[in-house]
């Protein structure tokens, strides 16, 4: 087994659970663009597929549904992953809506592990250091899916739709209680009502939960507060189950001063690592063919964050 | 994880080495009758392959090569195996030379691995419970692979005789090296110089190294000498590494009654588990199209004891 780090030291796995087309993957392209492809592995644990296509049509539920998927194989990878073991993960092709030749994955420093059912069983959980949940409104990620299937995978409007359609009980009871699991909630949307001019990236909105230490960001966000107090801001909140939670809001329209005040404080949090890592901190925020976002990028830097804290507690 | 035994038993484990059309085939399938599809789990650990057959083209080794294999992934799915979890085995098409989709393996309570290099690592090793090496002469095991490719896989026989050729030097190099961790050593092969009847079956000779504990036979096949005291034996011998092992002899010419009480004797020793079990003995000794051999018979029998006895062990 090749570890970047040497033997005796585990991976740092990081979960990005939520729906089809979330934003898991362009949540994922920046930390691995920023951390580099050779300290950190990307899975996306989607291809643990009972059935393919073919056989799927047959059976009375969607790819979403846990009996659908090998989970406990799934949670046996997280497993061996999370130790430093390397794995031979299945692969469905989208194309072909066929299962084809597994791939060997080798975990170095970093694991991220992204798709629709990370945080599904507790043993699965229990693999993970950091624990993310993408919850965009469900308007908002229907009119990304339509928009990338219709693009990349040769659907129809219609045909998303009705799939949407189809999956939406599945959606509510398995992919959407796994954002109780979450340590950070990521919620990208426009702000209503604000009339902000066409090409303003989405706010977001990160609830940070209790159940693990954030960086200390209450008054380098007051400091912040530049012209329009509220561009960005922390805020004590109760969720909807009436668990209390940190809220951070990124508003879509933040200045670049004020925003690059955050990520500047952010980034010396992330302390003398920050600097000898080689990290390439130009890779956060993109999204789309060349479009950037600071929310995005506040959002993965402070992913970053946690990916790096951990790797040092776990070094100490 | 279903398991017909409940949770906290864990596998038998039996390994069966030896090189291509070495006969590990027809030695497992008769166990897999004999004891019950619903009880025993074959598995092949030759689909491993890192490369396809067309990769393989241009590397200098062949498919026997340890390299040539992802060898820690085999030892992770043993592991895996021996503490009753299900694995997602790799599947090498030999049809198309092609990696495919891997197939779930859910082990039950006994799992017989056959291969090429199963007792190839230290870690591979310790996940089993009994080892056996099949040993046939080299020219009579080149005659096997002539007919089975031929037959089975569309070579010419200049083929496979080529083939054969390229691979002798890493047969050399990692199959036959693995005769020495094998608790039994199993030759088939005609006893030279008898002039015996066209259709006499093969002798079988099983070197018993004291790894693990044989059941007594020494008085039993004393007392079968019925007529031919040469039709079986037990001998004391000292191996070509000096090792001392019992040498089992079973002649093919034995006669049935000879053979009859030895299979008895051993029935016997299988204890009240033979009789409940459900086992089925008719399937022992059974290859080709519809050939039956004795030696081949107490050869299963004696593994049979084996599987029987390290279960019970298990249990107690």
């Amino acid at each position: 087994m090749l570890r970047a780090r040497g033997k005796g030291r585990r991976p740092v796995m990081l979960a990005i659970a939520g729906d089809s087309a979330a934003g898991k993957t362009t949540l994922t392209r920046g930390l691995v663009r920023c951390l580099g492809a050779d300290r950190m592995t990307a899975v996306c644990v989607d291809d643990y597929h009972r059935y393919d296509r073919e056989e799927r049509a047959g059976k009375p539920f969607t790819a979403l549904h846990p009996d659908c998927n090998h989970i406990d194989i799934m949670e046996q990878h997280l497993q061996l992953l999370s130790m430093g073991e390397p794995i031979l993960k299945p692969v469905y092709d989208h194309a072909t809506g066929r299962l084809v030749r597994p791939e060997l994955v080798q975990p170095k420093d970093f694991v991220i592990v992204e798709g629709l059912l990370p945080l599904h069983t507790r043993l699965a959980r229990a693999c993970f250091d950091i624990t993310v949940y993408l919850d965009p409104p469900e308007p908002l990620r229907h009119s990304w899916k339509v928009g990338r299937d219709c693009a990349k995978r040769g659907y129809t409007p219609e045909q998303v739709r009705a799939e949407l359609d189809r999956r939406e009980p599945e959606s509510a009871a398995y992919i959407r209680p796994q954002r109780r699991w979450a340590d950070i909630v990521v919620r990208f949307a426009p702000v209503a009502g604000r009339g902000d001019p066409p090409g303003t990236p989405l706010s977001a909105e990160l609830l940070l939960r209790p159940t693990i230490d954030h960086p200390e960001l209450g008054e380098v966000i007051e400091g912040a507060a530049l012209g329009d107090a509220t561009a960005m801001h922390l805020r004590l909140h109760r969720d909807d189950d009436g668990r209390p939670v940190d809220a951070l809001h990124v508003h879509g329209y933040v200045s670049p001063e004020e925003s690059s005040v955050v990520k500047k404080a952010i980034w010396e949090r992330l302390g003398p690592r920050a600097g000898e890592g080689g990290l390439t901190p130009e890779a956060l925020g993109r999204y789309g063919e060349a479009d950037t976002s600071d929310p995005l990028a506040i959002t993965q830097l402070l992913l970053l964050y946690h990916l790096l804290d951990a790797d040092h507690r776990q070094a100490a």
